[in-house]
C-alpha cells in the first residue's frame, strides 16, 4: 500500500473500460478455463503461458482488423539506456501475434506440429462501450507447422467437444465452416483482377449476414438505399457477374455433399476455388469418420466472418437457441468462438512461411450464454458464519470454525464488531450463508450451541430480533460435539 | 496476426526481463493456485479480480519500498480528448494498491469485514536480473474491515494450512510473526524521538538476519567494518541505549509465553509497545485454541522484513529445508510468503481509517521449493501418438484418436509429413509420448493395429529403424477393436 501524501485524494475508480470481477464471476470463469483447458489437454494440446507485454515491433503494430500503425493497443516507450533509445513495449491485444513471436524464438525446441493453448487477458485500446471493455479473456488452441487439412478437422471436432464440456447441449450449437480459397477462386472465375474492385466485393459478402441475397445482388450491382435512408454505391457489376458470388453464399445445401457440388460449380474452372473445395472436402470426410456429423459440423459458404483475414479454412461456433435481448426481444445468441487457417504466421520473423490453424474462444460470451440458458447459478452460498456472542470467547469461536474447515466446510468467524448482534445476522444475510452457529454464555455452560437454517430461515430473519429468531423450527440446539456433524446434515439438505 | 510490410524482419524475442512459460511449468502452477484458492475460499474468502491496469492515480505513483514517484511501474498518458488531458495509466505492481482501490470503490456493495482472495500477475519496471522477472505471480489473502485480531490469527492459520496443502510437510515450514507496535515501543522507551535517529535504528534493524547481535550492537554504536572493507557509519547509541533493541531482536524464548514476557520487559512503559505484545498474546491463545502450535506458527520478534512497512503484526513463512544452491552449497530455502496488518489502507481514498491485514505468497519461489525437494515431477507425459503409415488413411487414424479421446484418453494425429516415419518417432519422442499407435496396409487388411510402450522402449527406439523397432517386446500387435482397452492397460501399468 501506498504511503499518505499531502494530496488531493484519489478518485476510487478503474479506469474507463476497465472494472473488476467478483466471486462467483472469478469462479465461474476459472471454471470454465479449466474444463476448456482439460478438453484441449485430451486433444494433446501443450499450454503456453506467454509474457502479458510484447515489443510493438513484434506485435507487429496494428490490430488484425485495424491498419493503423500504433492503434488499439496500449503502449509506452522504455526509458534510455545511455545513448540507446527505449525499446517501445505494448500489451498483447491477441493470442495469436503472440504466439507467431514465441514460435519463432523458440522454434528449435518446440515440437513440430506444435499444438499449443493459451488462456488469459488480452488489452484493447478502443473506445469502450456498454458491454465493452478494453480487457477481456481469450482462451486459444492453435496447431503450429502443418498444413494438413486434418488439423483444421481436430480443431473443430474439440471445439464441438469443448462446447458439450462447459454445458452446451448437443443440438444447442452449430460449427459451421468455409474456406477463403474457394472465395478466391470465385473471384478468379469471375475475371475480378482489380484490387479494389475484389476489396469492394468481399465487403460486401461481410454484410450477407445483414442484407440477405437480394441485398447482396444489388449491392454488388448497382447499390441500394440503406435502412436509414441512405444510399449505398453498388460495386457495378452486371447480375450475370454477381451470380457466382451469390452461388457461392448461398450454396448450402441438403447436406455436405451438396453443399460441395454446388460449391465446386460456383468456383467454375478456378485451381484456387477447386483447392478451396477439395480442403472442405477432406475436412468433412475427416470429421463423419470421427463422428462428427452435420448436426454439429457443417460446411456453410455463409460464413463470412474472417474471411478477409484468413487464408484457408474459417471456422465459426455459433449458439442457435434463442434469448431474450435487453429489449426483451427474442433473438439467437449467436457467435461464441471463431477461427481459421493463416498460413503466414511466422514469416513475418524468420522469412519461412509456417502453416497453422486455430481457434478463439470468447469465454466471457459462452459464460453469459450459460447464465441465460440458466445452466449456471448466479447465486452461490457464503460460509458458514460462527456468530460471536460474546467477544471474550474468542477463542472458543475460532476452535469451532476450525473443526468446521477441517471438515472440509466453508466457514468463518464473524470478525466485525459484535455488539450489534442484528449486524452479525445482516451480514450472514449479505454473505449469502447457508447456516449460522449461535452460542453465548448459557449455550457454553451447558455444553450447547445453536445452529440455523438461513435458507429456511433468511426471510423471517431479516427483520426479526435475536429472541424471536431463536424460537424459529429452522434452529436447532445441539451437543456442542455434534456441531460439525449437525451442520453438515442442514447443508446436505439444502442441496438435496 | 498482423500483415506484412516492407520493414526490417522484427527480432522473436520476449522484452528485456519477461519470460514464455510452456507446459508444466504452466499447468503446474494453475493446480497450485487452485489448491491454495480451494483452501482460501474454505476459509471463507471471496475471489476478486481487479482489472490489470490502474489509473497511476489510483496507485499511489509509487511501490511500497520506492519513495520516488512515477518509479517502478510501467505507466503510459492516454489520448486526449478534445482539450482534456489523458490519464496516466499503469499496470498494477502488486495486489494490495488495487485491493485498497477497489474496497474504496464498492465498499457499499461489499460485506464488512470483507475477506478476499485474489491471484495473477504484477509487474515491475525493474532491471531485471537472473531469476528476477518483471512480470510474476502474486497470490494474496487479505482482510478489510476489522481490528480484531482474529483475523491476523487467521490469515496465519490459513497459510499454514495452505503451505501443507500444496505439498509443504509439517516440520518444513514455519511462519514467525512479529509485531511492529512492540517496536515502537521498543523506540519509545529509548528516549528516541529523533525521526531521523529512528530510521537509523530501523535501517539496523533490518540488517539484523545478516549481521547478528554483535552486529547491530555495532551499528547501533559508532560503527562496523563491512565485509567488503568499507566501514559502515553507526547511530551512534551508547551501549545501554543499545539494549533494548537488542533485547527485543534476541527476546525469542522457549515457548510464546517466554517470548511474551521478554518483549514485555522490552518495551519497558510504552503504551504502543504493551499493546503491540497484547496483540501477540491474543494471537497466540487464538491460534493455540484451533491447534496451531508454535511448531508451525512462532512468535519471533526477530523477523524484521516489513517491520518497516506494516503498522501491526508481521507474518513471514520459510521453508526450513536446506537445498543446494546453484553453486551446490546448502542452504535454507527460505521466506515464500508474508503479510502483515496495515491500517491506513482505504484512507488515501475516502479519509476513513479502515483496519486491514493479510498474506501474499510467492507462487514461483513455492513452485521452485516444491521442485527442490522432488515433490513435483518437472516431466509431464506427453499424449499418445497415433502415428501415419498411410496418408491416404488419416480418416481411419482420426478415428482411432477420437476413440482413445471418448475414452478420456490424451492423444493425437501425428500431423507433419509422414514420408518419414523416424521422425514420427522423434515427435513422439520430443512429446515424452508414453505409447504409439501404429498401423500401415498389413495391420488395416488384417483388422489389427500395433500399440508400442514407449516409455519401455524410448532409448531403444531413438536411434532404430522401424523394423528392428517393431520386433521389440515392448511391441504388441492387438485386434482393432482392443485399441482403447490395450493402450488403457500400458498406461495403467506405467503409472503403477
Amino acid at each position: 500500500m501506498a504511503k499518505e501524501k499531502k494530496q488531493p485524494r484519489p478518485k476510487a475508480e478503474t479506469p474507463k473500460g476497465f472494472r473488476d470481477y467478483f466471486g462467483a464471476e472469478v469462479t465461474h470463469r476459472a471454471e470454465m478455463l479449466r474444463t476448456i483447458a482439460s478438453v484441449y489437454h485430451r486433444y494433446g494440446f501443450d499450454a503456453l503461458e506467454s509474457s502479458a507485454v510484447e515489443t510493438v515491433e513484434a506485435l507487429g503494430k496494428f490490430l488484425p482488423d485495424v491498419d493503423r500503425p500504433n492503434e488499439g493497443v496500449f503502449a509506452w516507450q522504455e526509458a534510455e539506456e545511455g545513448d540507446k533509445k527505449g525499446d517501445w513495449l505494448a500489451l498483447r491485444y491477441d493470442m495469436t501475434a503472440p504466439l507467431a513471436r514465441v514460435y519463432a524464438q523458440h522454434r528449435n525446441d518446440l515440437p513440430t506440429p506444435y499444438r499449443r493453448y493459451t488462456m488469459g487477458p488480452v488489452w484493447r485500446n478502443e473506445k469502450p462501450g456498454p458491454g465493452r471493455f478494453r480487457q477481456f479473456y481469450q482462451c486459444d488452441a492453435d496447431t503450429v507447422g502443418t498444413a494438413s487439412m486434418a488439423a483444421d478437422a481436430e480443431i473443430c471436432a474439440m471445439l464441438a467437444d469443448t462446447l458439450e464440456a462447459v454445458g452446451i447441449a448437443r443440438g444447442d450449437y452449430l460449427i459451421r465452416v468455409n474456406n477463403r480459397k474457394v472465395l478466391n477462386g470465385v473471384l478468379e472465375s469471375m475475371g475480378l483482377s482489380d484490387e479494389h474492385q475484389r476489396a469492394a466485393v468481399l465487403r460486401t459478402i461481410d454484410k450477407f449476414d445483414k442484407v440477405g441475397e437480394a441485398g447482396v445482388r444489388e449491392l454488388l450491382g448497382k447499390g441500394r438505399l440503406d435502412d436509414s435512408g441512405a444510399y449505398i454505391d453498388g460495386v457495378g457489376l452486371s447480375a450475370l457477374q454477381s451470380d457466382p458470388v451469390v452461388a457461392f453464399l448461398t450454396s448450402k445445401g441438403f447436406d455436405n455433399g451438396f453443399t460441395l457440388a454446388n460449391l465446386r460449380r460456383a468456383v467454375g474452372g478456378s485451381e484456387i476455388g477447386a483447392a478451396g473445395v477439395d480442403e472442405l472436402d477432406q475436412i468433412s470426410t475427416l470429421l463423419a469418420a470421427q463422428g462428427y456429423g452435420p448436426d454439429r459440423i457443417v460446411i456453410d459458404p455463409s460464413v463470412v466472418r474472417g474471411l478477409g483475414y484468413y487464408t484457408g479454412p474459417v471456422f465459426e461456433a455459433e449458439l442457435t437457441f434463442e434469448i431474450l435481448d435487453e429489449k426483451g426481444r427474442k433473438r439467437q445468441f449467436g457467435s461464441v468462438a471463431g477461427g481459421g487457417r493463416y498460413d503466414d504466421l511466422v514469416k513475418r520473423f524468420t522469412g519461412q512461411e509456417v502453416p497453422a490453424t486455430g481457434i478463439s474462444i470468447g469465454v466471457d460470451r459462452l459464460l453469459a450464454a450459460l447464465h441465460a440458458k440458466g445452466r449456471m447459478s448466479t447465486v452461490e452460498h457464503g460460509p458458514v458464519v460462527v456468530t460471536v456472542m460474546d467477544r471474550d470467547r474468542m477463542a472458543d469461536y475460532q476452535a469451532m470454525v476450525a473443526e468446521l474447515r477441517n471438515a472440509g466446510i466453508r466457514a468463518e468467524v464473524y470478525l466485525g464488531n459484535p455488539k450489534n448482534f442484528g449486524n452479525q445476522l445482516k451480514y450472514a444475510d449479505r454473505r449469502n450463508s447457508p447456516v449460522a452457529v449461535i452460542a453465548g454464555g448459557d449455550e457454553f455452560d451447558a455444553g450447547k450451541v445453536q445452529i440455523k437454517d438461513l435458507i429456511l430461515g433468511a426471510k423471517i430473519a431479516e427483520n426479526a430480533t435475536l429472541e424471536e429468531w431463536k424460537d424459529r423450527p429452522s434452529q436447532y440446539e445441539v451437543q456442542r460435539s455434534e456441531l460439525v456433524e449437525k451442520v453438515r446434515a442442514i447443508l446436505d439438505g439444502q442441496d438435496g
